[in-house]
């Protein structure tokens, strides 16, 4: 009886031990989906545009979608309205910029194509039904070898990626469709203007809710990046030499500073991208059509190397060999004073760059930064008259069998001080200057 | 009469003039056209895989228009064959591994948006005439927003950026078609069943035809940076000491392999794309399916840290503080015997990772190179028992009121040279070992 009792609760407790397995697994499943749709939205939170632009898409889908809805429109353009959703889904990028180099790519890429494949076509027609078919394949295989090799070239890649493969696409469409349907040129016409719809709508989305420039997106970048690069600068220099004491700053805060310099680093992709969406841009704030964009990126290089530097001397740093306390004291305050100077000089070229107007304070900043760096040299070279590298010590009490007197202590206890940190820094001013000096030049806004 | 005639001339030179303008302009022009596709060419030539990747795309275009041409298959699949067409066109990328992903990507996203919109239109259908749009509509908001919105998330980003935009062309496609054409089942088992032959076709001769393989590449990119990265090290510790007084290697050639390493500061993102791209493709070669992929990127990064390295130094030795020649010859030997023994632990590394097998080189190399990392370091430390920063000169001869000796002369004389290049190589040096060290635990292959 009490076999039985236990079997059947066996058998009654294996599907519930089941259901709760199944409903552990897809508890877990759930916590995580809600954990990542929890850090999807708090990405979100960080930067609301992301939301906007998703909205955005969704008008534009909507306003292309009512073609289809509204009867009049619908007859207008046919039952090929379906280019138009397409083209709002595949042109629609998230900053103008974008939008308007995909909407031109597309245009010249499908009309060209386009003109191209008629003419293709009626060469086909005109020789005859044998030869007809040859010329079209042998066309199409020849032209799409070529725009998809031309995909290669650097200068097209980086401008018209885009319209090399709408322009394959459009051609083996209208090519391929030539033998079937026989109004080949109403279905050019519709597909041009359907694209045509698909795309006036996109940029007018795009440039009138909340427009998001990529123009004005590279200047917040780099102005920003030029902040992160001089606090990381100051940052480290202060630590190092033990000045910062000041209250109310948290570690935590303090290390993210540090690390700002990293942005730099690895921001290149993005600047060049962004450089070359922002010459398709119109004027827009206080951009002109014509903005000098290049420049940014050479800034961008600048800052680069400038921060490939202070990457040097961070690991300088925190590598083991340390300085004796007396080398440290003795360049203490110039040290933090030419890092400090540097600094300014940075934050005021980003400054410069927000307000996009020359200051005369830069200049002047310079010069003071270049004054601090030859003290810190001076100071470097002349290091027997400063007792740089000699510790002064207590003159041996001993008496034993020396002769020469306390200057020859002095050569004895003399030691080779790792002296790395402080001439990283020197190198890192000198650096500095030259990128500072060219970033200079190079801002003419 | 004079006057007529020049007025004449004068006519009949202006149509010549403009011809001839006309003419420049032309030739001008094409002189640019065959520049550039000179210059297109020999990329081509350099890489012979682009020319043979722009004939695939020709193969599999030509390959997928048969469909067309063919009638029993046309039947089969309707009208629809065109989403074959562009299937391949947008699908086929440059290696097999991105070709993959954006298949995958594609099945994925056509499919899913598909049973989604069929979903939403049986609720549409069944909400009646006044309710069915605005819940279509409304569906349409918000998953596109959603799936937009869902594109900036990085993971999404790195490996599904193309299934979302495609989810939401599906999805737009199929729910805007509900409304007009009646056989919605139809179209979208066409749509899947097109794309399905599309995506089938261009695996096949992706992967069949001259297969290119992103983890392939990437191999070869990394153990290549790898050799330039010695390359670059080697040849500016050889330089600097004037130790390059080989016969028969150019300066072109020598600059070139200077600057190698730049190479390495630049490829992150290449890399990063490659191990995203290289984790989709099946087992080639000698790589299996699960392939390490993310240790590449890793050793790629401490690359980049050796490589900033690598650049504090060149920026040193281009510097204007220039060591004084006592102390160059004093260090040259054991710095040349320190960066010849680190560029060939990270050659040793480059051939471990090439025939992907551990070598127990590489550990006795390593120790070698950290002896002779600690033989500098010691020489530096003890820099006044080895008179380095002290230079030896002739005791003075003029017997003026000086008491001391020649022990003061020394020390008067000393001066605090720039000892920054050296140090530097140390840095460099720690930095290396532990680069390498890093390397070495990383590659398992």
């Amino acid at each position: 009886d009490h076999d039985n009792y236990s079997s059947s609760s066996s058998l009654l407790l294996l599907p519930s031990v089941m259901v709760a397995y199944v409903w552990g697994a897809m508890v877990g499943l759930a916590m995580k989906v809600c954990k990542f749709v929890k850090k999807a939205w708090k990405m979100g939170l960080d930067d609301p545009r992301k939301f906007i632009h998703g909205l955005k898409v969704g008008v534009a889908l909507s306003a292309v979608s009512l073609f289809y809805y509204m009867k009049p429109l619908y007859n207008g353009v046919g039952g090929n309205s379906m280019w138009a959703v397409m083209t709002v889904v595949v042109v629609f990028e998230y900053t103008a910029g974008a939008t308007i180099s995909k909407v031109i790519n597309r245009i010249c890429g499908t009309s060209l194509a386009g003109f191209l494949a008629i003419g293709v076509h009626w060469l086909a027609s005109r020789a005859g039904e044998q030869w007809g078919p040859l010329i079209a394949g042998v066309s199409l295989f020849l032209l799409a070898s070529a725009a998809t090799f031309s995909r290669f070239i650097p200068i097209i890649k980086a401008r018209f990626d885009y319209g090399c493969m709408v322009f394959i696409l459009t051609f083996c469409l209208v090519s391929v469709s030539g033998f079937r349907v026989e109004k080949l040129l109403d279905l050019a016409q519709q597909r041009v203007s359907t694209v045509i719809i698909g795309t006036c709508l996109c940029i007018i989305v795009s440039m009138t809710i909340c427009p998001i420039w990529a123009g004005k997106e590279l200047h917040l970048l780099l102005t920003n990046n030029l902040d992160k690069l001089a606090n990381s600068l100051q940052g480290s220099v202060d630590q190092y030499f033990n000045n910062n004491q000041q209250e109310g700053v948290s570690d935590e805060d303090c290390r993210k500073k540090l690390i700002g310099y990293k942005c730099v680093l690895s921001s290149k992709a993005t600047e060049e991208t962004m450089a070359n969406l922002a010459r398709w841009e119109p004027a827009h704030g206080r951009f002109n059509f014509r903005h000098p964009w290049k420049q940014y990126v050479k800034i961008g290089a600048s800052m680069r190397t400038c921060a490939s530097c202070l990457d040097a001397l961070i690991a300088c740093i925190n590598s083991h060999n340390q300085a004796s306390d007396h080398i440290k004291k003795k360049l203490s305050s110039i040290s933090v004073k030419l890092g400090s100077k540097s600094a300014e000089v940075i934050r005021e070229v980003a400054t410069t760059m927000r307000n996009m107007r020359k200051s005369s304070k830069v200049d002047m900043l310079v010069v003071e930064m270049n004054n601090a760096a030859q003290e810190l040299r001076d100071l470097l070279n002349n290091s027997h008259s400063n007792n740089l590298l000699v510790i002064p010590q207590k003159p041996p009490t001993t008496e034993d069998d020396q002769e020469v007197g306390p200057v020859v202590v002095e050569l004895n206890n003399m030691m080779m001080i790792p002296v790395m940190e402080i001439i990283q820094v020197v190198t890192v001013a000198s650096l500095l200057i030259e990128t500072v000096s060219r970033v200079e030049d190079i801002v003419k806004t």
